[in-house]
């Protein structure tokens, strides 16, 4: 972490601010060019408030050199994770596809629906019980009962399960849920991370709409610090200027950036953020050909009678459909 | 509400649609153009899902006419709504200043900050207990210690509170205190919003950093679809493509127009917007200007040394002077 | 087109509406809500003015039922463009790739290049002559005298050029170029569009920083409505809230949804979005995997020594390995 | 400037940077860390290649300390720069008002404005001649024609006129205009710059729908790089994630950051930005109030006939009512 210095700092200062640092466990570099006198932060840096740092009056600019993240890091991890779900997992070698109905909605359509994808490939099955929706007024899913339903589902196709929470307080509900979402609206929300910290099952993080990398790392971070490393990252879109065509703009180049900064296991979901059924094919072959980790489809038996985002949802055909030339991009 | 069907509809696919609108309530208006049939919803529209309708296979897009908030909507409240907020109240011909630290640091500090906004004009003390960080390992408040500190303060003062929940768990701790604010990264935590809905208390809700307007009034709505209509809008600032100079975008044109579509009252922080003291006192003058109901303004006694954001911080003096050119942009 | 009327619009202004939007060569339908008045414009309104209707008294909003772009839309032209460059051509079947370096440093360097990136089963030479900068001080490219080397690399290898304009007092010097690129920059440089469409050479428009699909689309309607039909859209990335990582983010989905919208040619420059060679790879194989109808890719003989974008230049062995793998990607 | 080299970076390659950079004429520090290697270039690197640095195989980031635009900064010409229009000026103790029609109509309409405008307080006539629209089917403005009915206006009010160009080809036609309008659009027109940098009229500059602070001021400095410094910078909105309910959001906070960073006089134009009449009265007061150097409005005498934007145009009563108010804030 390097410090730019204002010009005018005084001598005192600056020994003030260089004891400040070392109090802090850190070694100090100091570099005074003609104009500006920067100062370099040796050490372990990640426990270090850049914005702290940044608000001394006599301190221009904080410069970070290494991340602040550090359990999510790849350079302390250069191992990929492997989360193990069930008898399956995500990350390494293993492409992953969860697919399933946006919201669950009765027990013989979750189940019918598993059928089908686990047929056509599918490693997980995924279905909306809590649904986080814009307005009160909107569907809410069936909750405690729509859970209820996977887990029949799952009884009957040993798929391994996921589906979002939106309340530390439900946790009770998801013993039997092999993943937990926690779904783009909630990435920041701080006390659920933290309380999802504290037990070992598999977290699905859905990047935010407006959240940088950095944060999205940091938003995992606070998951793996509390001692819960099986982190799964998925990119679901992020927020533009531009929503006429697609809902919002799948960021596919987070990819091999993540691949670079974590070892945490990194997957796409192409429905929620094209939003069109039609859109979703080619949105999985490029995630698959950039080198994600898995999938995240939704697949509806009847998807022009679904409850909530028909319009992105795939028929069982059209996913496996999908699948056949998903197979051929990764050439398995 | 207005629904555009794709080339090729049937006759039969359209009666079918009407007779599930009219089951909901609504009246049906067709209108059959040469390419293009459009069909209008008559009535109350707001508890139409929307994204269903237009997941409909013949439907091609939807449009809304009336907005889909209603407790919220201007048009069916039109007088200004008034929050009271003990002896002194939020919205109409009052414009409030709520004033303080970032961060609750001690009794001391906060007893001091009170008494130097009271005497400078702020009508409300606000300081943050609970504080939502990016990173997992930098200070994250004082918590319950904070908020005593804050009743301390108003029991020396007299000015009411308003301070950050990010917990619905927490409410007990928050008995005493005044108004409570939903910070930006909460705004759709729609779980914490329908417990707030439960409660009487003056609720002040951030917009999020990508939110639309459209979604912050819906976040609105939750609460006050619970009953609560103590609900007061803090614009303060939203993301963007350049934040070399600003943290975020101070966006106040959203005032006015929240003027014209809700009855709520709305104030502005520009100390989180700009990131930056010397710029908090022109945006401070700038939404006084542009009619907003009030200011969210970060004092600290010793901004340099403050335990977060004290970059934007004002020192008391420098606070005493903002008020009094606001005083002037505001004719009082 | 529709119009919707505001409440309170008497049968007087109605009327006088009628009559303009007839006076248009337009027909109306109209049609009466219990609250709203509805307007449909029926006919080709590609020519309407939308803002200037949107602007009249009595309307609250217009929405567009057709698309504005004409001579671009694939309704009205179903069949892939495929425009002809040289002995190849950019469309269709064929997958285009042009390449080459960011900037045209000596004879020497770009014929060398040349010779490597057809090895490696380029489809054309790219190079820059003309560099728009950010800043006045930075390198603005060798100009007439690069557009010679170019033509000299051309000569000795066979590969069609393209390279960038941004002067119409320049075209004389683009005699001997196979295709003249637009800049994001110039891609609502209305005037440079006009001028170019007045000849018949192919140009290649790439999307404008936070140009929204119908603004792009429009970009290349002024171009067609001069007359030169020869149009490749090139998708460059866009402007987002977040770069710490990637100078812009690709926006890969505007490739299946240019394909439903026009019959124009389509392909991606994973360079320049990403601004990283390491990025290259993965984003040029997801380019593929979702359509694209090819590729314009960096590649430089001595990367680190570039005079500008070297951080994102493949060396000719990286970029033919970029290539073994897009054949497998594309099945050829 | 700053730059940090790559982990193993050898002590050779670092003594050949260190002669590369001090063969362009700046110093070097260097200051080694435990795990960092920093570089500190002194003297003027306004004219470093920022991307060719970073581009460097040894270099992992680099960081300006100074900023890059030297003739627009503020710290080599502290003093306010007032621009000279005709008998008025901008910048310093003036308050500037620019108004007038979004495009001229005829002469008589635009004599009509220009005499409402005077009688009201604005200090210049603004009106479009050429017009930049989206789409090549809308108005593009009378050209020509429409620069004579300006000069018209100014021969009967004495106000300057200000007008648009899109073309350095059209120059000569702009030899009576006082002030030369850059549109959004063309902001990176580096070529358009360039020949407004070898003319000495002054040129208003507005901001780019997605420019960033920096690169306006470089935009600024390709005009003052050939020697005319009489730059106007005018803020007109910028493009964000909603357009719901303003076309783009006003970046106020820009005022206050521009008058740090650049001697420049800085305008506001809330017509544009909003894209609302009803929106221009409290943004054109916010703008006053946050500093700025004047305001560019938009006054039709039949705003609802206007052939462009007429929906965010005032008539001259409202016009003259937010004059008032203006003079209120700004104590004049």
């Amino acid at each position: 972490m390097i410090a730019v210095l204002k010009l005018g700092t005084t001598e005192k200062q600056i020994e003030s601010l260089r004891q400040w640092i070392e109090s802090q466990g850190l070694k100090v570099h100091l570099s005074k060019g003609e104009f500006q006198t920067i100062i370099g932060l040796v050490g372990d840096t990640s426990k270090i408030d850049e914005e702290l740092l940044g608000s001394l009056d006599i301190v221009e600019s904080v410069k970070r050199i290494s991340e602040p993240f550090k359990s999510a890091n790849r350079k302390f991890h250069p191992d990929d994770t492997i989360v193990k779900v069930g008898d399956t997992s995500v990350g390494g070698n293993i492409f992953s596809v969860m697919a399933g109905p946006c919201s669950v909605e009765s027990e013989e359509q979750v189940i019918e629906i598993a059928k089908a994808v686990k047929a056509a490939g599918a490693t997980m099955l995924r279905g909306g019980a809590f649904k986080p929706r814009t307005s009160p007024y909107d569907f809410q899913g069936l909750k405690a009962e729509g859970i209820e339903y996977l887990i029949e589902a799952k009884k009957e196709t040993g798929l391994p399960i996921v589906t979002e929470i939106m309340n530390a307080a439900h946790l009770p509900l998801f013993e039997e849920v092999d993943v937990i979402q926690v779904g783009a609206r909630n990435m920041q929300n701080f006390e659920l991370l933290k309380e999802l910290g504290r037990i070992q099952k598999p977290i699905l993080l859905k990047r935010g709409l407006c959240a940088t990398v950095k944060e999205w790392l940091m938003s995992a971070e606070y998951i793996m610090a509390g001692g819960n490393e099986n982190v799964i990252l998925c990119e679901r879109g992020i927020r533009s200027f531009d929503s006429q065509y697609t809902r919002n703009v799948l960021d596919l180049s987070v990819v091999p950036v993540l691949h670079e900064l974590t070892h945490l296991p990194v997957i796409v979901d192409p429905s929620h953020a094209t939003g069109s059924a039609r859109l979703v094919k080619p949105m999985a072959l490029a995630a698959a050909a950039c080198g994600a980790d898995g999938l995240m489809i939704e697949v509806h038996n009847d998807p022009k009678n679904a409850l909530c985002d028909g319009a992105q949802s795939l028929t069982p055909e059209q996913f496996s459909d999908v699948m056949g030339s998903v197979r051929h991009i990764i050439g398995k």
